[in-house]
């Protein structure tokens, strides 16, 4: 039985609810991120709580109260649960009034919802699925338009996530205008000629936390990046692809609507992307 | 104290609960229906119940097991609540197998989330805006693409909702692709020459059941109705405008981003499909 954090408790994960008129359940007024932990340490934590704040700002949401405390939250968790590998799932919400309403509830005497739980996944450095790389599906990118806010507004991306294991994928790409975004839960890249080729930083994809580690650890690394838009033709016709999140830290792609990439095995940029990512990310644990 | 619905339960408002890896809380993966009351009957209740049925066909969703009882459900607390005139609003979500993961619960084993609750609106029918008529706003429709969906992925509507308060208006009509799609809660119409011009039912707007009908009302009527894409331009130079939602039933526009319509006041087209409305649907309230 995991214990779960919820606005100041600690529970049992069964006991662990909240209001049905939370804006989260009624609006999908929430926001969250998700942190992963290796050997009981969390990576990129400063990452993730500047993004948090970012959200909250973008949708003019509330700190919750335990801000400033939200390192030793995780640690607790991370320490009750006996979390070796695994994950940190924290979500904010613009809370309740009591009632249901578009209009944003009082934000003076209206408290955020906190909750957080964690996840444990033994190995999860050590991946299986690192070493075969992901098939990928592509699809149509209808989500909403403000993506760099990371809100719980998940149905497209996990209905993504049922196409793609409908059609014997790992995952889906989604298209807009002709270009990849990025992928259902990541942020997505080719390579090309040696070149890292991964769309630009906008309002229409996440920000990744893990993606500005690895581009920053590519260019140190003396790999060529290049941040534009590509196609789906563009990725099919790549030497490799692969993408990057919190909890799959950097994960090869290996084909795209059933054409392999290169010889259809995990390619060597990725190779050395995903171990170069999980040494450095390593040393600044916390 | 209101008494809500949970799953089966009637509880106390302040007690109404749901697991924290509730779908809809974590991933917006819930649908909706708001049914208005008048007299303590329900309206177009039937309209509602098949459209929540689409909802979650389209989402792959399992019906609750008290579907074939909602209208006893919506009945009983229409009761114990004392609503003469007011709302029932109706979630179902994708429930919970107790974590959180993009890939869908097994359809099997998970049941489905159902909630329901009361908002008391005394004089619900004879709303003073309705005599004064909506200011909207103009604002860029930046919702997913499946709108035809009722689903809770609501945060974008409520942002719109507070970005006409801002602007000193009533509400926003949202705009893509150079045409309006609908309002934030409501669908949305112009009149030109006693011509009712408003938007064709597509994936791009709700399937409005207070729409159906006071189409048909109109037509009845001998209206001249043509259902296409109108601008923000065209709206403004409009003789009238109005919404229509299941809880504002057909509301008149008298003014958009700062432009009046015709003399500013609410239009005689609005007025008597406002007044028809009321009158045929108490006739079918159950």
């Amino acid at each position: 039985m995991r214990t779960v954090y919820v606005n100041g408790d600690y529970l049992p994960e069964t006991e662990a609810k909240i209001s049905i008129f939370d804006r989260a359940f009624l609006m999908a007024d929430g926001v969250y991120e998700v942190t992963s932990v290796l050997g009981g340490k969390l990576i990129d934590f400063a990452g993730h709580l500047t993004r948090l704040e970012r959200s909250l700002d973008e949708l003019d949401m509330k700190k919750p109260a335990a801000f400033d405390n939200l390192l030793d939250i995780h640690r607790e968790l991370v320490r009750v649960n006996e979390i070796e590998d695994g994950l940190v799932y924290l979500q904010v919400t613009r809370g309740s009034d009591g009632d249901r309403d578009f209009v944003f509830p009082d934000r003076e005497t209206t408290e955020p919802t906190l909750v957080l739980f964690t996840q444990s996944k033994p190995g999860l450095a050590q991946s299986p699925q690192a070493e075969k790389g992901l098939k990928i599906l592509s699809i149509d990118d209808l989500r909403w338009g403000r993506r760099d806010i990371k809100t719980v507004q998940l149905l497209y991306p996990s209905m993504g996530k049922m196409m793609a294991k409908k059609a014997g994928c790992d995952d889906a790409w989604m298209i807009e205008d002709g270009h990849v975004t990025e992928g259902t839960s990541n942020n997505a890249y080719i390579v090309k000629g040696n070149k890292i080729i991964t769309r630009q930083l906008s309002n229409d994809i996440l920000h990744g936390i893990t993606r500005a580690a690895v581009l920053r650890f590519a260019r140190e690394a003396q790999m060529d990046v290049e941040e534009r838009p590509f196609t789906i033709d563009e990725a099919k016709a790549a030497d490799e692809g692969f993408v990057t999140s919190a909890s799959a830290f950097v994960m090869p792609v290996v084909e795209i609507d059933g054409q392999a990439l290169g010889d259809g095995t995990p390619g060597p940029v990725a190779r050395r992307l995903r171990e170069i990512y999980l040494d450095e990310s390593l040393k600044t644990a916390v």
